[in-house]
Formats: C-alpha cells, structure tokens, sequence
C-alpha cells in the first residue's frame, strides 16, 4: 500500500512531460514511402515549375528569404521529408510568406498555372500530411508569426497561423491564461497547422476539442480570395460554421492564416495520481467515478496495461515498480484547479474511497512536481521503450469506451491463432508485444505492436483485421493525427460512400482545380 | 451591505428560471409578415400539393396521425405559425414520420417533385425558421423521440432528433449527468431543433457550443439519402466534420433525424449571487476575476442595467430593490460544482475579496433554493416586465465584451439626437426605454427598446444604425437567435459576400433543387 495521503502540491510551470521529439525512433521499421505506396502516380496535369514561376514568387514575397529553391539542397531537405523521415518528397521550391496578401498571390498564381501546394506548418505530422508526395511546392506559414492581440476579458487569443503553440502558451501564461490544446510537439507544432490537423492532445479532456474553442479564422482559398471564417466572438448564429469545415481539413481546402481562440485560465494547482487495476471493467468503473466526484478538475484519464510498464522499466533508467503486486492495468489522474486546497481534499476523498472500495488494487499520489514528473514520464516513455524493442506497428484508434481494450484483445488473439504472437506472455512469437494505451477519457487507444523488423505477412495479419475490428466496434481509424498520405486508403473503415461522396463536392467548392495538398485525405 | 457570508445551498433539480413560454407578448408590437417582409414571393417552381401527393405521403408514413392536412384545420394552425404569433403561413399538409425512413422516402418524393419542406422541431424559434412562408409542406420531428441509448462511462446520450431537451435531462439526472445546454423553452424545445439552430442558452458559458458537444448525427439530404456525419466517438479525425455545417444550418440543408451528445457530470451544488456594479468598466474587470477565482466552477455571468430592474420591480410581484442603493449595472453570478462546501469556500472568497476591493457596490448571496429562484427570478422576467410597456424592438447581438454596453449608449444617443428618446430617464420620447442586458460571459447582448406602438420610422432610427454600430465592433447581428426569415436580409452586415457565396455553395451541394426551408437564411 504506498498510497499516501493527499498534501499541497507546488504550483507548476509544466507538466513533466517528455521533452519535444526527444524519442529516437531509429529502430522503428520505417518504410519507404514508395514501398508502402507505390501507386501514387504523379499527376500530369500539374505544371512542372520553371524558372519563370521561381521569378514570380520571389517578386510576390518580399522578405529576403521568402523563397528557398534547389539553389540551396540543405535548405530544402528539412521541408521535404517529415521529422520521423518516413514520408519524402523532392519539392523544388519552399515558400515562405509574411502576411495573408503574399499567400493570396501566391495561391492566385499557382492556380492559373495548376502549380499544387503542400501548406506546412511545424510538420510534426504523423501520417505524411505535410510534406510533398512528388514535386508540388510547400508554402510554409513560419514566418507568419505574430500574435495579433489577447483580451484578457473574453481570453480571446487571435494570432498567424505560424505561432508555435509553445510560443502562444507562454504569451497566455503571463497573463494567467492557458492555450487549451497541449501536445507533446508543442516546442515546434504551429497553431494553424493545430488546427488544420484537428490536434487533440493532452488537454482535450478537460478544454474539449478545437471545434469549440477556435472560434474564427482567416484563410486563403485556393483561388487567392482571403476570406473571414467568422468573427472572434463566443457567439454568432450568421450562417454555416465554415471555419468548422477547415479544422481537420488537413490543407485540401486552402491555407489557414490566422486563428481566434478561446483561452481558458490557467490552474493554479495540479495533482498527479498513480492507479493500479485488476481490470479492465475496473478501469471504466474508475473513470466513471472519477468523472462524478473529481468532474470539473479532471484534466487527465490515461490508460496503460502491464506489458507496457514492463517495457518501460526495463528500457528506461531510474523507473521502477510503482506497486507492490502487478496488476494488469495502470492508470494516470491528473486533476488542474482554481484552488489547490479544494483539489487536495477532492483527490484524497476520491482515492480514500477508491481504495477502500477495492475499486483500485494500489495506488500512489505524487507529491511534489518531481513525483508529478516521474509519474507522467512512465505514460510518456511508453513509445519510447516500444521503439527500443525493435520493429513498431502504431495504429491510432478511437474506440466507444467500455470496447477500448478489447480491440487490443482481440488483436492478440488474431495474432495468436496465426502462430505470430505467444499470449503467455514469453514474446516467443514473431510479434513480441501487443499493448495498449492511451488517453483513455477520449476513448483514444494507442494500439502498438512491436516485431523483430517489418514484413509484409505480419502486415497483412493485422490490416484489415484491425481496422475492421474497429469498424465492427463503431470506432475510427484515426482518432487524432489524421489521414494524410498513410491513412488516406483506409479512409471507407471509417466513412460511408456518401460521406466521402460529400467531402468530394466539399473540395469541389473550396478547390476546383485540386492543387492543394493532391494524392491525400481522399482514397483513390 | 446586504452581502451575507457563504452558507451550504441544497441541492437543486431546477435553477427557478421563469417556465416556458410563461411571457405574455400580447402587448408587442407584432407586425404581420406580410407588412414587414412584402417581397417575398412564392417560388411558382414548387409544386402545389394535390391529393395524389397526400395520398403519397399517407402510404410512406404508417402511424395513423403521421399526416395532418387541410381537413383539420385546428390541428394544421399550430405549425402554421410560432409560438409569438408574429410568421405565419399556410401550408396544407404536415408530416410527423416516425424514423427517418419515413423522412427518406418523403424528402426523396418531395425532391422528384420539387414540393418545399420547412423542417419543424418544438417550433419555439424566434426568427420565423420554422414555419412556411407560403405553402410549403411541414415536417414534424415531433413523433421522432426515442432515446436510443446512453452511456454512462463516456457520457455519451444518443436519441431521436424530436426528443422534447426537457425529457433528455430528466432522463439523464437519473443517471448523474446533464445535459450541456439549458433553454428557457426547454419543455417544448427539441434536440435536432437545437442542433440545426446552434442553440446557445444558459450553461454554453459553462459546457462550450454544440460545435463542442454534438459528436455525431444522422440527417436525411434532400434527395433521401440516410447518411451518418460521424460516429458517437469523442476524437475521430476521419474527413471534414460535416455535421458542423448542419449545426446551424436551420433546416437548409437537410433534415438532422438523430443526435448523439455528449453530457457532462450533473453538478451536486448550485449557488447564484448579485452583485451591484458601478460602471460597466467595473462589470468587466468583476467578469476577470471571476473567471480567475471561480474558474471551473463559474457557471453563468450574467448582466442587466438599472432600467431593466426598475421595470421588472414595477411589473413583476413581489421582486424588491435588491440593495439599499441604486447602480448602473447588476450581476448575477451562477457557480455550479460537485462539492458544495469548495464551491461556497470559493464564492465566499470571490464575494469578500470584491466587496473589500470596492469591485462591487452592494451584493446578495442566496441563502437558499427560494433564494435561488427569486435572483434568477429578476434576470428572467426582464422580457415580461419589457413587454408589459408596450411594443417591443428586439435584438440579439454578438459583441466583443469590452464594448459590449457601449452599443446600447450609441443607440440611445442616436435615439435622442432625432427626438426619440430623453436621455434624462424621464421616459417622454416616443421610445420610452433603450436597455440592455443578456449573456455577459458570452458576449450576447439583448438590446431592447420599448415604446407606444411599433412605427417606422422607429425602425428606420433603429436599423440600419445598429447593424452598423454592431459591424463596426466586430460583432454579429444573431448571437443565438439564428437568421430565420427576420434576419436573413441583413446577413451581410455579419458576412462577407464570399462568404456568402461559400454558403450558397454549400446549399447547392447538399439541396441542389431548393426545397428545404426556403426563402429564409440567405439575403435575397
């Protein structure tokens, strides 16, 4: 029983999470683009460019380095290829505008000449949205990056597309506000591209999804017209939401060049506990508890199973075993509060009773930001110690609650029955480790596999299958980095012929001439 | 110094806001559509209905009273015209289906036939959206209103979109949750009307919009195809989010047949205070520290100004002078939380912190349930008491919160420079009171004007003025009312005409004919 009683806890800056990108994904079995892909033709009908289209562009952006071309290689490759290098492209030219009028010429342009367009932000992406497939041009927005005004009255936030989100958190931070999306790219990822990807993250639990909170944008339409997508108001009832149709648009309908988002006040008080359960019934009835007594505090609801723990202790230094006896599943509460006293008493009168109730089989409360840290670092070193085994299969998933972990389940036993994966636990099989994971109060499950490299058989075990199982179980196959290039093919798990019949007319409208972001989002 | 200290407040099923639709309008100035709206006339492309199309509807619709036509006309009159008696048309057939095969089959029929369809839910709108202009065909959700499911881990309530907002929240405090928004006309009001009119309400400050909440729906387009926007999931970055193009649409694009919500935990304690304000600098910067100090738990900020409570006191029994002195400006503060005695901690602090520092003039808190209901009492009976003057000018503004009350002194300024109005108080202008009050914590503002008789030139004092005053601030000229048939004219004091001709792009890919609700929501 190492559960003790609740104390104060120091205000924190952060929240002990794993430093931006700092997971070394060299072991992964990353394949090639053209392996995994090896029907995207190139789109003839896209213009090839020429040294003219480079004059345009450098007479349509001011700044003196608004424009980067094969000149410079070095300089290119960064926007060519995604930080995971599992994704390449060989654009010739990179874009850089300051301002909105810049990027409508741009686009004006590009359009009369059927010139396609990849928009980058921070291109922290995971599924290939943001970097070129074959030769269109990226149009960066990190130069656009000034925070435009913040009203501490409302805490609307409105800046460019650029901002790194750090960057606008920071900026609230002084002023008691708080950004009401975090990631863990958050050190590079770019608000417009946070909203152009419908980022999720860690705070989507307690701030709820970017739908809510983006209040308005500016964007540039693949024509060049820039267009108001709403005011930054709480309200207003003037028309279609079109601003809703861009947020997860992933770039197809044009480029987003500024935001308005709402802020919340930043907690002043946040505790970290750490649970062990026998079950995974016991995980939901946990969850459901903590959502009636911790409710307006809960920021947090993070899942993991034994296999996953295990991996971490013996992969990553200093971390031990939090408990004295194994249970099958763990689980990370984090509560954030206007006053620290109020949160202390709430977390211990829900743990006193957790615990008395058998509902949880042992637990800890961290009790100060160290401990605060050492408990997020054991959910954040996850993937990390997955990639350290070897081959990884990552799947994405969201899944309705009480089915999360039996789509893990039945993933094992798939793989069993195929002679690729030993369930007794020895990683006997091929397939050494299926686990789960994942923030679990958005029914987000991370699913991972991993392998002694990749190969085709073991791929073809999982997929269909899996995304099949999720389709079985009303799930998604993508619960928040998105379709981009990788997903893009299995897009009909998810969605009807209907559905994808309208999001055709949707690009129709925003995009007639399909130049931005091709080969993308759309199944073929 | 009427400010008691915190004591514990039982817990409350109802916030004693005034009962639906309990306002006599009797006395406004109600003019007749045909007066205020004389251009508008009938689209001699549709269809006029025959027997042969009753008789159509009578075999696609099975339950014995699914069709309502002219032979009973008492039955026809209530759908024919809103619930203030101020649109009325005059259709001959109303449809009330039972699933949305029905709908299909009606909705495909009417397409064929290019019969228009005015889609009606608890018909409590305030812009005329959901009666027929002229003889377009109504169909009820109203016989729609099976709860099909809820789950208590997630939160997550699916029903029928004629499920009455009252019956869902009943069905849910049984089960420890709430539902994510609260109307005056919740006891009429239906879900998918709701949704399709973006409904704002009292605890959007709280939960956020249904932009947040709603996380999937199932509509029928005009042709009759059945298609399902999303999946009940909480994260699912699967394709642009259609469904947000529906919330708000107000029936243009389709018919919204099933909802799926997600509910929050059902706060345990409700606690409700009023404060008096000296200027609305003042209300501002109370509005500041109550988000920084009550945060989490602050669940409504609402304001009225000195006007508003006189006439509520002249008209309304039993309602005194809240404080020993008069101020310009009053707020009602709601916190709702899961534990009362952290909430009355907070909100004791947050009311001794603001009286010491002369943030507010004068305060009450509630000491009990009754208490409760007398303070929301006066917020909600300032509609009544208005309407009791005489005729009535209406409007439902969008402001950013720092220049949310100046738009009431510009139109009263305008109002006395033409002799209208005496600034003085003393009521001797034509119009007699120019007051604003409404969703501070929104930015809604109600900015009403009460005067002898409805007249022109009145109204050409009024408008185009405001809507300049309202354009000129960034603001909207429907925060939660909608366009409907009364505001659509005036769209484009809110929106640009590219983004108007965005939305009539939307239109002709979802109802290439134009039978669903016409004549409203666009600018002629």
């Amino acid at each position: 029983m190492l559960l003790r009683s609740a104390c104060r806890i120091p205000k924190l800056g952060r929240f002990g999470l794993t430093p931006n990108r700092s997971i070394s994904l060299s072991t992964q079995a990353v394949i090639p683009t053209a392996t995994r892909y090896p029907h995207i033709i190139r789109d003839a009908s896209f213009k090839e460019i020429e040294e003219k289209d480079i004059a345009f562009f450098r007479n349509a952006i001011k700044s003196p380095a608004g424009v980067i071309t094969s000149e410079a290689p070095d300089e290119l490759e960064p926007f060519n290829q995604d930080w995971m290098r599992r994704f390449k492209g060989r654009c010739s030219a990179v874009l850089r505008p300051t301002n909105s009028a810049e990027v409508s010429a741009v686009l004006k342009y590009c359009n009369e000449n059927r010139i396609a367009v990849v928009p980058q932000g921070g291109n922290t992406g995971l599924v290939g949205g943001s970097v070129p497939v074959h030769d269109e041009i990226v149009l960066s927005l990190q130069n656009m990056n000034k925070i435009r005004e913040f009203d501490p009255i409302s805490g609307v936030l409105t800046c460019d597309a650029g901002c790194v989100l750090e960057v606008l958190d920071n900026h609230l931070e002084k002023q008691g506000f708080i950004m009401p999306l975090d990631l863990g790219a958050k050190g590079s990822c770019q608000i417009g591209g946070n909203v152009a990807t419908n980022a999720g993250g860690l705070r989507l639990l307690r701030y709820g999804s970017l739908h809510g909170t983006v209040l308005s944008m500016e964007v540039v339409l693949a024509d060049g017209r820039i267009v108001e997508l709403g005011k930054p108001l709480r309200k207003d009832n003037t028309g279609f939401d079109l601003k809703q149709l861009f947020i997860g648009s992933e770039g197809t309908l044009g480029i987003i060049t500024s935001v308005s988002i709402l802020a919340p006040r930043r907690p002043k008080a946040v505790n970290v506990a750490m649970l062990g359960v026998s079950s995974f019934e016991g995980v939901q009835e946990l969850f459901k508890y903590a959502k009636s007594e911790l409710n307006e505090i809960l920021s947090a609801y993070e899942f993991f199973d034994r296999t996953c723990l295990k991996l971490v202790k013996h992969h990553i230094p200093g971390i031990r075993e939090p408990f004295e006896t194994d249970v099958p599943f763990y689980v990370l509460i984090e509560t954030s509060g206007s006053n620290k006293d109020h949160d202390d008493e709430k977390l211990s009168a829900f743990l006193d009773h957790v615990m008395t109730e058998g509902l949880v089989e042992d637990g800890a409360l961290a009790q100060d930001t160290t401990q605060v840290a050492g408990m997020w670092n054991i959910r954040e070193t996850i993937t990390e110690s997955l990639a350290k085994e070897g081959g990884n299969y990552k799947y994405d998933l969201s899944v309705p609650v009480p089915k999360l972990y039996s789509v893990v389940e039945e993933m094992q036993e798939r793989l069993a029955s195929v002679g690729l994966f030993a369930k007794d636990g020895s990683a006997s099989g091929r397939v050494k480790h299926v686990v789960g994971f994942g923030h679990m109060g958005d029914g987000n499950l991370h699913l991972n596999l991993t392998s002694t490299g990749w190969s085709k058989d073991i791929e073809k075990a999982i997929e269909p299958f899996l995304y099949e199982v999720v389709q079985r179980h009303g799930g998604s196959i993508s619960a928040e980095h998105g379709l981009g290039l990788m997903k893009a093919p299995y897009l009909r798990y998810s969605k009807s012929d209907d559905f994808i019949d309208l999001m055709k007319s949707m690009k129709m409208v925003f995009d007639p001439k399909g130049i931005m972001n091709p080969y993308k989002y759309f199944p073929s």
